[in-house]
């Protein structure tokens, strides 16, 4: 059974108290939501994952890191870093997006070592030897449906499918060319193979049969945004709209189905219409999680695009957005290393904890909180033990200070938690104007 | 006469005519903006300033660096090279923020380094001494004032000045304390003043003298938020709002001495207030050119508070912020360097470029559209040139490619600007999926 069945059965699976106890949320509560599809616990049920995530409404936004090979640069022992990274620095889940190498080794030794959710992007495996080949039209149809379940067999929890990439909503690209066209690497070579071979999309051709292969897995679909823009030029446009309002079909198709479904979205997105794309995303899908690749606010800015993207996440997850895919520093230079996943990470964490804040979600600002108070008694112990990357304190700290007689180099004498107290000598903190005695 | 009066008077000083061109906006709505006070244009009288800038409604949101010396950290060398790093990093404006060493030599040696608006907060200078001897209450009420006038006999362009400071609007903070209380060094330091002394703030007390001493110079007035929040914990509370409400009238006593001024804003403020904020400080101050520190939407990341002040920033410059003060990686933590001076401005650009695109400023758009134009053409020299960090680029695409035969190390075969053209063949572009031809 699927954890939407066993949810919707009133069962409490060992995952759902698992998450419940972390979110510190009412377990009957987490159930109902995962009965109506508006939270996912992606859990392959062929192996127990030792730290599952619940997704979705009234829960912390998540993070993903996704790490993989490429062509250029396929070395396993540069990936398994880069997973060691993404988890230490807190990442809530991995998808391995590799095209270079020995793919099935390199995702299986991946999804070994790793304890949280763990994704993949199964088309870029049915389509490796094609494109190799310079030939994506040779890849038969029922490939794609068997790179799935072959995944799924292996344990993977969810996977990205652009079930949505349909002739219809392709169509639209011709109504409306685009500026940078279609960037999404999977939603390129499917409709690639179907502009060769004048076929239909075998994914969505044959929806059900991978969403049985998805229920007898417990497999969690993300549905894949192919159309999603790749500059501020194509966002909002008639194709990409389009194709959410098929992934909102393939959604309630899904929920029928039994079977855990997200919604995935863009992209590049400008500031002001980042709200609005949630706002509609989550309405077109009835509140299905929501899981977003930046959205990037601005394309100018290569080598901080973990920045460009925190801008628009945090923005996004405050909106409604529940699941934020990291960006790193590397996007639009090339294949980040685990230096780059880290600072990506962090990046995604700072803008959903802004946006968890902003929520109003259960203990958030109470971290900020315990922040502001160390930093109030220039607690350095504290304030370095609750930082998002404790490790970057305690280097800085090591490295530049503190000095001799002050807490840090920042303000020396002029340090506004000292004034009070030091200026006149006895005077207690109370009676400072800091504390608010003037 | 000020650039206000000038412009008042019809007239088109050089510095407007400058300021005109370079954002592309006609001369004569410039005119207006800055005759109304909704735009300044901070240069000082007594010197000819190299590259002026326009600071309000309408046009580019500009960024403004902080360096100096502090107690612990007092170098000029070090500050000249967190100059070089500032500007080279395209930054608008400089403040000399220094508390150690010999700040009058300091200060100059800066101004004269530095050829785009340069400002200070001449209450450091005034406090100076008395810090030293940790006695506060030693300075004279004349010693703010003469600060102040000396600076901007050496040709400082704008000042922040903490004038909001009353007995009536401290006195808040002793009916609602707060987690940090006084983060602001200068309304600290004003404020213990007051305190110790029983006095009211000299600068509010004798805010007719430093009008005079600002049109003298055209000295452009920032007038600071004392009481701005120091954590999420005290944002928006009746101490910061009742100092805001007080800002406003000193805005229109500084409109009606015909003196440029500008108002500063928070500090730490939880993303789902910023944009309340920033409306309600543009609504009260008749539209003034409205200058944020951050906000910083978060208190847990500590060396990332470029990151937390680039989410806030390019929210509230979205919603009518007209200036951008950067944080750098240091803030919480010590000193900058002159690397985190470059990350910090890089950080704040893309935060006020973001907001740009978002506010629909002339031209800003473009620039993200020929990015992406060159990104579709795999324009490695192109986009190169067009990022906003150039050299980070160029260094990273020597130390990590491009590898033989592939465009960058992210995709190899997969990259979706070649899959169209390369899988089959002869096909050209148009006839893509990429381009639309599906």
């Amino acid at each position: 059974m699927t954890q939407w069945e066993r949810a919707c059965a009133g069962e409490f699976s060992e995952e759902l108290q698992a998450v419940a106890s972390a979110e510190g949320v009412d377990p009957e509560v987490l159930r109902q939501k995962v009965a109506s599809g508006r939270v996912v616990i992606p859990a392959n049920a062929m192996r127990t994952l030792a730290s599952p995530r619940g997704i979705g409404e009234g829960l912390r936004t998540k993070t993903n890191a996704n790490i993989g090979t490429s062509g250029p640069v396929a070395d396993l022992a540069q990936e398994r870093a880069k997973l060691r990274a993404a988890l230490a620095a807190g990442v809530d889940t991995v998808m391995d997006l590799s095209t270079g190498g020995d793919l099935p080794a390199i995702r299986r030794a991946l999804r070994e070592a790793c304890p949280v959710p763990f994704g993949t992007v199964p088309v870029y495996e049915a389509f490796a030897e094609a494109v190799a080949r310079h030939d994506v039209a040779a890849v038969e149809p029922g490939t794609l449906l068997d790179a799935v379940e072959e995944q799924a067999r292996d344990g993977v929890d969810f996977v990205t499918v652009h079930v949505g990439v349909t002739r219809e909503v392709v169509a639209e690209l011709r109504r409306r060319p685009r500026l940078c066209g279609v960037v999404s690497r999977g939603g390129m070579l499917i409709g690639e193979w179907m502009r060769r071979r004048g076929e239909e999309n075998p994914l969505y051709e044959r929806y059900d049969d991978l969403l049985d292969i998805a229920r007898s897995y417990d497999l969690t679909l993300s549905l894949g945004d192919g159309l999603r823009p790749g500059s501020l030029a194509d966002a909002g446009d008639p194709a990409q709209v389009r194709e959410l309002v098929v992934i909102a079909d393939l959604v309630r198709r899904a929920r029928r189905a039994g079977v855990q479904v997200m919604v995935e979205g863009p992209g590049h997105v400008p500031l002001n219409e980042v709200e609005a794309q949630v706002r509609t995303a989550k309405a077109l899908t009835d509140g299905a999680p929501l899981y977003l690749l930046g959205p990037l606010v601005t394309d100018v800015a290569p080598g901080y695009d973990h920045i460009t993207a925190a801008i628009g996440g945090a923005l996004a997850a405050a909106a409604g957005a529940d699941y934020l895919c990291y960006v790193t520093p590397s996007e639009h230079l090339g294949l980040p290393g685990p230096e780059e996943v880290r600072a990506g990470v962090v990046a995604a964490r700072i803008a959903a904890h802004a946006a968890d804040v902003a929520k109003g979600i259960t203990g958030a600002r109470r971290w900020d909180d315990e922040m502001s108070d160390c930093r109030r008694r220039l607690d350095w112990e504290g304030m370095t033990r609750l930082a998002i990357d404790r490790d970057l304190v305690e280097r800085y700290r090591r490295e530049h200070g503190p000095l001799a007689g002050s807490p840090c180099t920042m303000c020396g004498e002029f340090c506004v938690y000292r004034v009070g107290r030091s200026q006149g000598g006895a005077e207690s903190e109370a009676g400072s104007v800091r504390a608010g005695g003037a």
